[in-house]
Order: C-alpha cells, then structure tokens, then sequence
C-alpha cells in the first residue's frame, strides 16, 4: 500500500471466490466509483473459468466512463499466489453446486420441514456448514501462512460457524462478517417514519443497538435524530399486523427477489418487544418448526415466501446472461451505488475515515449473556487501523433462550465439524428448532439422508 | 442451640408444610433415630388439621420402642412464630390441591402433550411454579424477617425456581435443596456393579461429579474405589438398551411407585455420552416433545409411565389409613432409615461432621458454562457453618443446549412470576420442549385454560 | 426539549458547582458558539454569589458580538430545583475550600511524600474522594428524584470515584465522567508527527485505543491515516529521553501551568511499552512514591512541577480579576473554542452528531481484565441516546499490577466513605503506592492528622 | 496398580527431586505406615547419589519394625525412566544451591531489603523463580510424553509459579500443589481453643474457609464444631497482639526451627479482619517492605526471625549426619506420623478415603475476584479419581489489593520466565512490595546483581 494525501493506492485485495456473480460485481462497481483507493483485486476462484470472466468484466469497467479509480484485475491461480502479500482478503464462495443445495434446501420438505433460505440455520443450514467448515480451515490456514496480518471480511454463509471456524483455526485472525439484513431493518425503519411521520430520512441516520447473531440479530434500542423509535415502531407493528406492510420494498440487488411483508417481524415484536432485524425469510427459520414454516400455505399467510433452488438455478442463468452482455458492451454496469458497506469498511480500517456499523465478531463481551468466542453481530467501530466491537448489552431476557439455543448449535457445529464428531453432529442437528416436530428417529434418518445426497462436497467421515 | 460434646440439643426447626405425608413422616423417624441431635420440630401449614396430625404421630413415635433421640413436636400457628428463633427451615409444602395438579398434569393431554410428572419443567411444572412462587416470596420475606441466619433446605417442587425464588428475595438468605434423585442413579450404578462385575458396593462410595440442574442432572465422571465406571455403564447401558434394567429398583419411599426400566437413561447416555441422573420420568420431561412423551404408547416402549392424579389421590388415602393406623398404635413407624440425607445436612452443618453431596444452589460458578445465580445441582461440602458447592466443570457441550435452554426458561418464569408479566410468561411457556410440536396459536390457548383451571391458588393477574 | 430540523432548542442543562470559574466558563463559551443548540444553563452552587456572578456572565456573553446561539442563564436556589425538568446534568464542583487542599496536597510533605497534584490518588486524593463521595451521594439521590432520565456528566476529581459513587447509589443512571487529559496526549502526538515526520495533523485524527482509568490510562494503539504511531513514538521517547521534549505544549486553558517535558510518559513508555496518557503530573502520582516524586529535585529532574496551593490560590485571584473584567466590559470571552468536548458530547446524544471519544463509564467488560462495575476509561460511541463503551481489551499485562492496586483502593475507597468503615480507610489508605516508603505507622498517623485538618467537610465518623 | 479389597498395591510413585532429605523422608515414613498402599518409588534426582542415598534408607526402612506396607525403592537415572508408567509423580527439588539461595536471600540485604524466607516473593523469591521455570517445563513436558494420565503433587517452592507453569506447559496435566502452612495455622486455632476455652481439638476438626495464594492464604471462616472461631480469634489476637503467643508451637520437622509469636498474623487480623494462614516469616514477605521487615530490629520485635542461608546450611550438615546414622542403623526413622497429607491424598484420589483439604490449582472460579488460571489455595475436594476445588468466595475486598499484586507479579514472573522477557522481569521485579523503598535505579541495579550471582542456573537470556 502506498499513502498519500488522503488516498491510498496499491492495495491488494484477495477475493477469494472470486467468480462469483453477485457480491464481486458489487464491489467491483464500489470499488470503480471511489476515487480515494485503488489497487489490485485478484480473483481466486476454485471455478478458474468464473474468475477469468469477472477479470475481464473488471477490466472492462475500468474503462466504463465515470469510473473515478484505478484498479487492477488479476486472476490467482492457487490460494498461496491470492493471499501472498494481501492487504485484504475477501470471502464469499458459494460451498458445493445447487445439487448440494438442492439437498439442502428440499430433502426436509420430504419430512414435513420448510426452509425459506436453508443456508444458515436448519438441517440445510446445518449440511451446509459440515461441507463449508473444512473450506474455511484451509482459508485460516492460508491466511495465517500468507498474510497474518491481512483483514479479512467474509460474506459466506453459514456466517456465524465461516467467522468461528476462521477463529478456531487461526485465533489472531483479523476477520470479521459482513451482511446486509440489518440495513433492510434500519431501510424499513425509515419507511415506517415517512409512512407515520411523513419524515425523510437516510438509512445511516437510523440509529440502531445491534444484539444477536447473524440473521437472526434484533435491534434493542433505534433512534432518529433523538427521538425514540420503538414506541412509534409499536404502533406500526400493530398497524399492519394483519395486513403486513408492502412499501419501501429493499431495492438491493440480492434482496429484491426476497421480499416480505413484515408480518414475522411484526409477530416477533409483539411477542418479545425488541425490533428483529433481518428478512422475514431467516427470522422464520430461528423459531420453532410450527410457529412460521409449517407448510407452504402459513408461509404464504405470514407473508413471505419459500426461496426454492429452480429460482436461484433460474436466476444464475439471467446473472451470466448479463455478464455477457456486459462483455460484449450490450449492457453497463451500474455506478449508483450498491448501498454495501465492503468497501467503506476497507477505507475506514486505512484511516480514511471512520464508521460504526454492524458486524459479525466473536464475542469478547460486547454482549454478556452470550458464551465468550461465539460469533454475534453487534455494532463495531471501524477505523484506523482497528475494528473494535461496542457494547451492546445482554440479549433481552424473553429472547435469549431463542438465540442461545442456536449459539449452543453453532458452537457444537463447528466443534463436530471440526473432529468430525458423528454423535455430536447428529445430536446438535437433531436440536434445531425446525426439526422440533420430527420424531427422534425422523431426525436421524433426515440427517443420513442429507448427508448422502452432499457426500461429493463432505469429508468422507460423514459417508459411513 | 445447646452444644455438648459430640451432640447438639435443643436444635429448632420450623417445618413449612408441615402436614406433609410424605417428606414430614421420613424426616421424623431419621431424626428419632439419630442420638446426636434433638430439639423441637415445629409444625406450620396452611391446613392446620394437618399439622396437628403429624404433631400427634410425632408425639406418638416418641413413644415408640427404639427411638434413640428426644424431638419435641409443636404446631406453629403462624409462619412468623414458626420462623421465629428457629435454627433450620423445612419446607416441603403441596402447592394448590388436587385439582390444580390435575390440571397441570392432564390438560395439555388434550393437546397431545403428554407429561410423566408435571411438577417440574413442561407446562405443568410452569403453571405450578406461577402459583408457587408467591408462596416462597412469602416465605423468604419472613425468613429474612425472623430468622436470617437460619439454614433453609426446600424439597418442594419445582426445585430450581423454588429456591430462585428464595435467592431473588432475600439475598443472603442461606438455602438449598434437596432432591433424592441422584441417589437413585448412583443406586443404579451400585446395581450395575453387581450385575457386571459380581461387586457389592454401596451407594455412598459411587462417587459422581454432578452437573445440571434439578431433575435433569448428568455425571460426567463416577467411580468406585478409583474404578472408572464411564466404559463399564456404556457397556452396560448397551447390553440393556432393548429391553431395559428392571433389577435393583429403588424401594425408597416415594420413588417406589415410579419405577422405571431406564431404558431414556441408556439413551441418553447413547446420544449424548454422560449419565443422566434422575428417574426417567423426570428425564423424559426435559427433551422435546415427540422424542420419549410422544404418546401413551410409546412411553410404555421406553419402559416409564404417566403418573396420573388419580394414582396420586389414591395413594393419598392410602397414606391417611396408615396415618391412622399410627395414631391408633395398629402400626408402628419404620425406623430403619429412609436412605434420606435431610438430618445428616444438619448434623454436618452443625458441626458434628462433613459431608459432599448433591444440592441445589445458585451457580456462583460451580458450573462455569451455564449463567451466574441461576439454581443448579452439583456435589457441596457440608461442613460446620458452611455449605459450599465444589467445582464441577461445563455441562458437557452436546447437552448445553438442552440444559441452558430450560435454565433460561426457569429464569424467565421467575422473572414473570415476580413481575407478572403476561408475554413474558407466553413466551416462556411457549418454549418448553415439551411444546414443540404445537403451533404457536395452540401453545397460547393451552396457558390460557390452564390458567383459568387453576386460578384459585393464582395471583389474580393471570385470570385476565 | 424542541426539536427542529438540525436542531434542538429549549434543552435544559442543571450546572452543579455553576459557580466554577474554570469548566462553566469554557462551557458557557463553548455553546455559545454552536448554532445547532440552545436553552437555559440553569447555575447551581453552595456559594450562591459564584452562581449568581456566573448568570452575569453568561447573560454578558449573550450580548457579545459573534455569538451564535441563544442561551438562557438562571440561578437555581436548591439542587431539586436545578434538577427537575434537566435533561442534561453537569458536575463540576470543588469539594471544601482551599484550606482542606492545603492539607491534602501539603501535610504529606512533612512525611516526605510529595504529590504533583493530589486530587486524583495519593493521601490527597484519598481524603478529598472522603468528603466528596458523600456530595456525590446527594447528587444520585437528587437525580433519581428529580430527573431519572437525564444524561450527567462529571467534571469533578477524583473521578473514578465520584462516577463510582453515582452508579452505586442510583444504578441506572446516565453518567459518564470526562477529562481531556487524554487530548492532551494525543496532541503530545500531533507534534511528534511535525517533529519527526514534518506532517501535520489534527488531534481527533490520532486514533487511539484508551485503556485504563482517569489520568492513568494508556493508549495501547495508535495510528494517523493508518500509520502505526506505536515505533514512531518509540524513536521518539528515545530521543527525547534525556532532554525531556518541550514542543507543542498545550495551550488548554486549565493545562497550561501545568505543562510538563514527557520525561515521566517516555519513561514509562520505555518501561512498560504502551503510551501513557495523560499529564506527566498525573501519572507520577499512581507510581510507587520513589520513582518520580521521591523529592522535588527529582521531579524538577523528570521535568514537571510540583502544583501547590498557593499558585492555585494565585490563579483564583487572577481569574476573579479577569471575571471583573468580563462582567464589567473591559474584556470579553475568547470564543474560539475551547476544545473541550462537553457541547459535543451533548449533541451527540441528542442525535445531531456521532462521536467516538475517551469517557470514563462502569466497567461492563469493555476492559475485561479490571473488575466489573469499576470505573474505566476507554474510548465510547456516543451517538443519538446512546452511549456505548467501545471493546478496549486488557490492560497489557506488565502494566496491570499497577493500574489493578488503583483499581482496587478506588473501589475501597467508595465503600469506606459510604460505609464509614475506618479499618477499610485506613488500609486502603496505607495501600497507596506514594506511601510506599513509610513504615505502618506513620502511614496511620499521617492519615489521622489529614482528617484532622478536613474535618469541617467530612461525615463526623472521621474525626474520632 | 493392582486394586483389591481396600487395598491398592504396586502402585508406581516418581519422586522428582528423589534425593530430598526432607519431603522425601516423611513421604517415605507415612508410606510405610499406611497399610493399604504398596508400590514403588522411583527416586529421580540431578544429584544421584543423594538419590542412591535415599534408596538404600528406604531399603533400611522397609526392614524396620513396625513397618505395615511394601515398599520398593529405586533410583531412576533419567526423567523419562522415572515417569514412564507412573501412576503420581512428586516433584520437590531445591533448584540451584545455596550459593544461589545465599544470593537470593542476602543481596538485597545491601540495599535494606531484608527477607525472612526468600524463596516464595520478594527479590529471592522472583530470582529462584527465574531458574525454576525452566525446569518445570522439562518436568511438564515430560509428564505429557511419558505418563500424561499420572497425578502431579508439587512441595517446590515458589510453589505458585511453579504449578502455573505445569499447565502453562501441559493444560490437561492433573497437578496441584501442597503445603503445610495452613495446618500451622489450624494448630494455632487448636492451641487458641486449648488457651481460651481449655477446649483439646485435633487440627483436622478446625473447619476453615481458606482464600489466597500459597503462602499467603486467609481463613474467612473457621469453626469448630459449629461454634464460629472468628470472634474468639478477635479476642485471642488483642490479648497476645503485644507481648505474642509463643504456646503450642509446631513440631512439625520443617517449621520447627522456624517458629514465631504470631504477631504478624494477629496485626493481620485487626487491619484486614480475616486470618492470614501462614506462619509470620512468609506472610511478611508478601507486605510493603518497611511494615514487617525494615530491618532485623524490627523483625526481631514483630517476633519472628530471618532464615539465613547459613542456618540452612548448618541444619543440612545435621541431616546428613543423621542420614548417615539412619543408614548405619544407629538411629531409627520416626514412624509416628508427620502430620503431612501426601499418602492421604494419593489414597483419597486412589478411590480409598475421601477428604476436603487445601491445595493450590488454577482458579477456575472458586475465588471469583482473582484472575481465571492463576494458582490460588483454596480447600478442594478429594476423592475417587478427582480433585476438585471448593467455592470459597471471593478475597475480602481490603485484602485484595495485597493479593492481586502478587497475582499480577506472579502471572508476569512466569511470563517473563517462559519468553525471555527483560522489560517484563525487570517492571515484575520492580513491583515487589518489599522493593517497595527502593528508587526505580537501585530497584534495577539490584536485580542485574541478582542475575549475575545465580547465572549458573539461569538461562543464558538472563545473563546480559
């Protein structure tokens, strides 16, 4: 890196999955517009042919007109090249194919179990992190050897056992999470005081105390401006409880296909008195197995939808239709801005400024009710050199049995991960609250069976 | 108190519930039999007939060939004059009548909720703790009032929020209490050892590291004369998965009827690789809903039963014929010794020996992994004027979730026990495992009637 | 309070000491100067004529040219007055007069202990934290009367123990203590940049992590525009250790007697490798009584100096003058900022702003090796209704064993005043590292005389 | 190990420090006495034929009359061959000679720092550690290669640090830490009893709360047969705080030369109001250095005496002599009981009796106030294979501040000991409370001194 006045340019950045279609492309586009960085973005990419195409892509946007930086593509053929001398490294990998993912996400339904996502918490959440959890020891691992000393954000979910595992395996790691379901809480706080009090506002000014883990993390305390939001949150809640509410619908790129009309949210609220904060879609999959995700019919009557894995294969399809359109010139990225924080977070850590925001860290006390070293979201400030998490306060106490239940199964997640420990993967699995329906056995044979169908992508102790 | 050389005299003790059937009557003839230590045993109840009943059989066992030592038998009028000057408090009481226990037990039937014994956890034991709580308030406030320096041990049920109760009320009051269910698991462990390995042993001389909170503790580690017993009861637990242990069942007063084939012990033991410690009836209750309480069919599988009211008030009757046959001399009272350790606790806290054994006490860290002030069940040592827990390590982390998730329940029923806070209680409620397989409109409508049922012995807030 | 669009008019401020002629003047200056804020500053004060020339004053200022805010001043006659309605509280007082701080900082010469200040640690700071915990009392108690929601800030010495004392008695309060001795340090920094690296910074853009207590706390990182300033400050003290470096003193109204040459800090520095951060005064008193106060060659050798009484007295009759002056027109208050953060402290709860900055709060694990509930410095976010401790780790282990005995007298100190407990007093007395060098009973014997000469302003249990 | 009935036979005991003529004699004398235990003890020594020596005593033992156990002796010649198969290892060296203790105990004596013991705190005590560490380490990490699952029991002071760095080294080693300083105090209490009330008590019946750290421990409670000893010591400590109580002093072989009148103890107890449980000689050397040893006037007046490295060398000429007779059969070995509790220890965690005693640990909660992983000496239980420590509370607050600093200086000395850390030894020599008078120069000086004289046992680091 090299500074300047206000500036900084040559910096590295390691994107590891550096193929991807969604929040590479993001960045890229942050990234063009930010006339104070520049640098190297090398793409790694166990899909080398991807990673070659967002190179290209980047190269072309470089020279879109109105691109205010300079920045470098590079593709990295192996780890070790991506992180040697990395300032930053990015992870967001997609672990195993939509096959996996289809497993994930639709083997439950089978046993009466309904995802909406599948990706973090669940029996697809859970599948998901035995096959993501070994991809992440050898990230640490490469990290610890290439570039201890680098910052490393990742968006990969299962969230909260990525950031754990990258801890466990490297405990001076310099990581933390990065995930925008917040944002859409603070955006539809926003909504709700033009809808209420005909105010405008921006979502930074949403003053919000996080608490929680990721996806399922809850605002304790929200503030504009000085004034108190929570009663007059209260009474939108009950406002639109039977209705749901439909406007000021997040506008962000991955979000869009994922709307909902609050109506978990507003449950949520009504039951435990602080403001959940994330998609209706993840918020449902922390509860009980009844409560949202009975059957496709409550899901529809609470307002939000189940992401079925055709709409994403479908959705690929239109992403890298659109990546040839913008190789061959047919089609320009969009400059406007992706409202991510990724690369605000990397400028503030430089000094270029400073900001406090929500991220994911393993707990160092930032909330007291919550075990030491488990993975919570909270605010944190972000600046020179230093990402330091702010108190946050307990999880209120109505909540805590909900999110200690799933910090207890992340912990042993990773644990059994980790060991490849088949008693504990089978009892930590069977504890998720979306099982809770099932018969003991039930629980077993579901897992056999997800485990069979993901076998490609999991070390082979899981086989049997 | 009167200290002579090794006895101690003129010892009072207030016993609340002191009409008791049960715990009174094995209290009495332990303490007749114990020429160490005498005074006064002073009768309070709310049914007063009662008391004066049990005063007349302790008046009348006096009496009785053999007895060893010099107990006085008083019947207190009011909690103040029996509280006043005692030394030790008792408190063993019946909260409400048989029809509230029939609600607690049998209404959530209705809903397909089955419960083994439904004083505990579930959504019996949580209607029982809203109608308990108050009583110890009750019971704290005139212990810090008349007696604070007096040791209090409680036997009633639910154990753990009993005794929270206590702490809540009067910091530094100095209570515990007392269950005999481990006793039954290191009698099973004594059984074990005949049957595996031709072994006479005693219970005492199993010796166990305690870890969980009442009704739902675990041995992490149990030895005999520095044999591990950990392979052995693995092996056994095997051996008898199918078709359960029915030799060696415990004769104890109460547990007699209770009797179970251990068959949850041993697949406890399976999934989760330490030894649960309680009958499986109480076991049963901590797990989810549909794994061991499914139905009356698949409990009879699991080789435990339902315990219904019926049986109880039946056995009730049987208990006031003997009563009578004591009064009238038809029959004598058993003196060879309950196996109970209420009057060695006392005798070791006055000095006249030291004991470690299993209480419950708020966790002042005894148990590092689950939440500080919390009532949980580990070893103390007994001694002159102390009783302090000993160290026993995290519950083991497979069993955490299912541990601290009913440690969060029990601090939010006492939480909204205290305060009266309505959706503090529904959503507490809503959490039990037991519960998991309703919808959430069902687990709300089961509380409301279970509410309504017993609303003569409730505060009058939760009648809304 | 009103609130406007980037505005907020009618605030209420209760000033307690609001006869102060050193923090109330800069304040007073300070929001006169802020165009986003007004309201009355309501004076509180025991020596009503202070109060009363202050609301002068402040009524003066008002009419100054260049003023851009509109503040209202009013006398309060008692406490409850000034703080009923408050929305905001300020402590800024002096406890006793100038003869009670004679003796704190002089009748320990006579032993050979002598203090660089005396009211922070040290015997002096020990028996006017004595008479001033019981002011502080009142305070919180006056608080949780009259204005439970307000926010306070305390100016007052000793700090740690005056912030103790208000959560002790009111434990929701919304306190925090401030102290710009910090700033002082981190513009120590400012002109190390200028002196080796010819750059020129502000003071808000070193970014430092605080850790410790008041005018003991340390920066344990430090970084401008993302350069680690930890070697150059390394380099820096070594060059400077010998000569001391008398550049860029401070300027600070208060500060500017008391300007010292970093020898102390670079000693320090050299000795335990972290940035000491505060007045060279300050931090010789927390050390053990030979290293820098062993007599006043040696602190004349260290480079600071010695504050005494009389110079303070000097300096009253000097500011009384220059308040004449002001109240008569023959000079006007310097309205360029005083560069004390009180107003924008302020403004940050109020929503207009978001700072992260150096306040001293209860410890909630924001430094997770010093006690809970002890009063810490670190870095806060403040920000609408919010104020928030930022994550600041542990005290480095080599300076821990000095900052824990502080910690430790701090907490004894608070109990022996509000308990009257003489033996604790007298060994958290004896404790202190400037008494070091005394035998037990001249320690005893200077305490005896000190209460002697205070009595006036203490609880008559001290005087015996 | 064979086990029978209340029997346990070939049991393999490693002695480190084997050629011992202290611990190892009374080891060897309660061993033979005790009947149900046999085995072998493997002397392992650096000096063999002080090893060889013991062997053939131990031989002679095993003929003499009286004798009820089997014993084998044998000398092993390297570490591993002692440990390999051990079932409880003993590790009680003198580490380096007394030309290295002359210097620890008698240098500082040139810059008025007297010491009465030197090996536990204070400049020798820091010293000694520097050259222990190391060997411990070797000691631990033979114990992980060569019998991991083995019981470590420690006697080597400073026994503190000596422990930490066992589980420094090897966290899962089962090692704890023994001392008889808290039976002198017990015997105090019996003789007090006897004194006051001519009441006769065994020392195992005086009760206690033990809080602290080795050699530095306090007794919160104490009772005897329920009758609470503390106010009867309140007493006892006013009427010989002057003139001393020399009655019932020990006999125990190591202390008996070592006597004192108890007036530190009891300055102790009217300052702090708990009973420091150490005799005089140690408990000084943990106070500030002009309170109990400014000089050997002082000491003499307080009653107890300095420990010349003279006498330790006079008093081993008379072991060895008596050896010598021992070996000739001149003289016989005293097989009345030491009073010590190493062979109760190894019986009760063998699974053959059961006992609550103090020992040093790691704290892992039962001393809340005191960092987690430091070695405290709190009461622990004993039992069938497992030690495990007692709740006993937290430090009295006005003691605390004397034993944290000691806690931070110990934590640092084995920090600095394991990396080699100048900066760190010397700011960790220099906050011992009995350099307490020195300046920051001769607090320097002195340990470069220090380091020198012992250098042959000191990594070379040290030497600079």
């Amino acid at each position: 890196m090299i500074y300047g006045k206000d500036k900084v340019s040559d910096i590295q950045i390691a994107y590891i999955g550096g193929g991807s279609r969604g929040w590479a492309w993001g960045l890229m586009a942050d990234l063009a517009m930010d006339e104070q960085i520049s640098g190297t973005l090398r793409l790694y990419d166990i899909d080398q042919t991807a990673a070659r195409r967002n190179c290209q892509l980047g190269e072309r946007l470089q020279q879109q007109p109105g691109v205010r930086s300079d920045w470098q593509y590079k593709v990295s053929d192996t780890l070790a090249e991506a992180l040697t001398g990395a300032d930053f490294v990015i992870i967001s990998i997609l672990p195993g194919t939509f096959a996996e993912m289809h497993s994930d996400v639709h083997t439950p339904e089978k046993y009466g179990v309904w995802q909406s996502v599948g990706d973090t918490v669940g029996p697809g959440g859970f599948v998901r992190a035995l096959r993501t959890i070994p991809m992440f020891v050898e990230f640490a691992e490469g990290i610890k050897k290439y570039c201890p000393e680098a910052w490393v954000i990742n968006y990969t979910n299962p969230m909260s056992v990525c950031v754990r595992t990258l801890y466990k395996v490297f405990p001076r790691i310099k990581a933390f999470g990065c995930c925008h379901e917040v944002f859409g809480t603070q955006k539809l706080l926003v909504s709700m005081l033009e809808d209420q009090e005909h105010l405008t506002a921006r979502r930074q000014d949403i003053k919000v105390n996080v608490v929680g883990i990721n996806h399922f993390t809850w605002f304790t305390e929200a503030a504009y401006q000085g004034q108190d939001l929570i009663p007059l949150y209260a009474r939108f809640a009950d406002q639109y409880y039977e209705s749901g509410y439909t406007r000021g619908l997040d506008n962000n790129w991955m979000n869009n296909q994922f709307a909902c009309s609050h109506r978990v949210k507003f449950d949520l609220f009504r039951r435990y008195r602080a403001i959940a904060a994330a998609g209706d879609r993840h918020l449902a999959e922390f509860c009980s197995g009844r409560v949202y995700l009975d059957n496709p019919g409550q899901v529809r009557q609470w307002g939000f939808s189940l992401t079925s894995v055709d709409w994403r294969e479908q959705d690929l399809k239109e992403r890298l239709a659109r990546q040839q359109r913008l190789l061959d010139g047919r089609e320009q990225m969009d400059l406007g801005g992706t409202g991510e924080e990724g690369h605000l977070q990397m400028k503030a850590i430089l000094g270029l400024s400073e900001m406090v925001t929500n991220i994911n860290l393993p707990n160092q006390g930032q909330i007291p009710n919550l075990p030491l070293g488990a993975v919570v979201e909270t605010n944190a400030v972000l600046r020179s050199r230093a990402v330091r998490p702010v108190f946050s306060g307990n999880v209120p106490e109505a909540i805590l049995p909900l999110v200690s239940r799933q910090v207890c199964n992340q912990e042993n997640t990773v644990t059994a991960a980790l060991t490849l420990d088949r008693k504990l993967a089978e009892s930590t699995f069977a504890n998720d609250p979306l099982l809770d329906r099932l018969t003991q056995a039930e629980r077993r044979s579901l897992l056999a069976e997800m485990l069979q169908h993901t076998k490609a992508y999991l070390p082979a102790a899981w086989a049997l």
